[in-house]
């Protein structure tokens, strides 16, 4: 990217100030609305592990809450004149590939899964969302909203690795591959698309604002981690 | 059921009066409830037939609308005093055994048993529904509301039924296998559910009404395969 000596006279870090009618908006909107389908169906598969009734509901429970989260990006999307279909297409490689490359092999790391990995690409959403004009923002925040069930995800790994060190050990490394899983694919992404990373980068204030960015979203993993008592 | 010359003073077909606590409105919810949950991940395991994203779309906020409604069973079983965990038990073994023996093998398939399987359960419970108070009237309307993606699988096997006389052949004797499995995993339930049977019963009038609801169902299955072009 080389661009560190743009004139960066806005507070890097805090974030720039992104026109509405950005065509990156567009992008964003997207990627988070096949993000929402992806999880859906990534859960639904995940829940064939689950030991009981209890944790299927508790998956299937997120999942609907994806799909809640799609409609309102639909309705966004459309209302500024694009068909969904047509403006996801472009991200479906990168996040089946995110999933494929994260596929649980056990219910404890699909739940880990859950919780981290949709904790990750929130961070990185919402730090965007915060710069962008207030009816984009609200969108944004909107579809980030918890869904209540995570909670259920908490005691269950939090229990499990009290119990267990291999447990632990095998769950702290699964969470640090999902973090690096998800920057490779954000990564790849960017590269492929200038809109969104113009936004980002609008967003971030300047370069220096994309790399603290990074720096927060590591920092806010590290702290998820721990309240599952992956420290 | 030889027992067709009982006297039936109330107008049969029309239905009788359930009083609010009858013990076999918490075994409706309890069914309903897990219904939900087991059309949920057909949906979403049937969804991956889906030759492209639209259609996996449709079969998700399908599934979703399906969580919607199992939270108001919830919330219901709730407001009685009973955990929708231990009251779904008796009927997951009937609703997986009917699912297990109408896995569909294509897409098509799978439409027309979103399509046409939901609605032989809508028309059972909604049946039962009119008879009931109307705070319990008002859930089992609720829950069985439609989603409006109906329509998505109506034009999708219409226009593959009037292309393909051999599709059409297939999902006729598919629909008539739909609702010959329905009807008889609904009489094991009741056979072993003695609640649920006298709650059908009061609500129907009598056993004659019974008889006349399943007629009614057959007739209702009749109009709805039509709608798909499938006479």
């Amino acid at each position: 990217m080389g661009a560190h000596d743009l004139d960066a006279s806005t507070d890097a870090g805090t974030g720039g100030r992104v026109a509405s009618d950005h065509p990156g908006v567009i992008d964003l909107f997207a990627v988070l609305a096949y993000g929402e389908i992806s999880a859906f169906y990534r859960l639904a598969e995940d829940a064939q592990m689950a030991p009981d009734l209890r944790g299927k509901v508790a998956f299937a429970s997120m999942a609907a809450a994806e799909m809640d989260h799609f409609e309102t990006l639909e309705t966004a999307l459309t209302e500024r004149g694009h068909e969904i279909f047509a403006v996801m297409d472009p991200f479906v490689r990168a996040l089946d590939n995110y999933h494929a490359s994260t596929t649980p092999s056990t219910w404890l790391e699909s739940l880990v899964k859950a919780y981290v990995g949709d904790g990750i690409a929130a961070d990185f959403y919402r730090e965007i969302g915060h710069s962008l004009p207030a009816d984009v923002a609200e969108i944004v925040e909107d579809v980030l909203s918890q869904t209540g069930h995570s909670e259920f995800v908490v005691l269950e790994v939090k229990a499990a690795v009290e119990a267990s060190t291999r447990a632990k050990d095998r769950l702290m490394l699964w969470g640090r591959r999902l973090l690096g899983e998800a920057i490779t694919q954000a990564q790849f992404v960017l590269a492929q698309r200038e809109d969104l990373t113009d936004l980002v980068i609008s967003a971030s204030g300047d370069l220096n604002g994309v790399v603290a960015l990074f720096d927060g979203m590591q920092a806010k993993h590290a702290e998820r981690m721990a309240v599952l008592g992956l420290v």
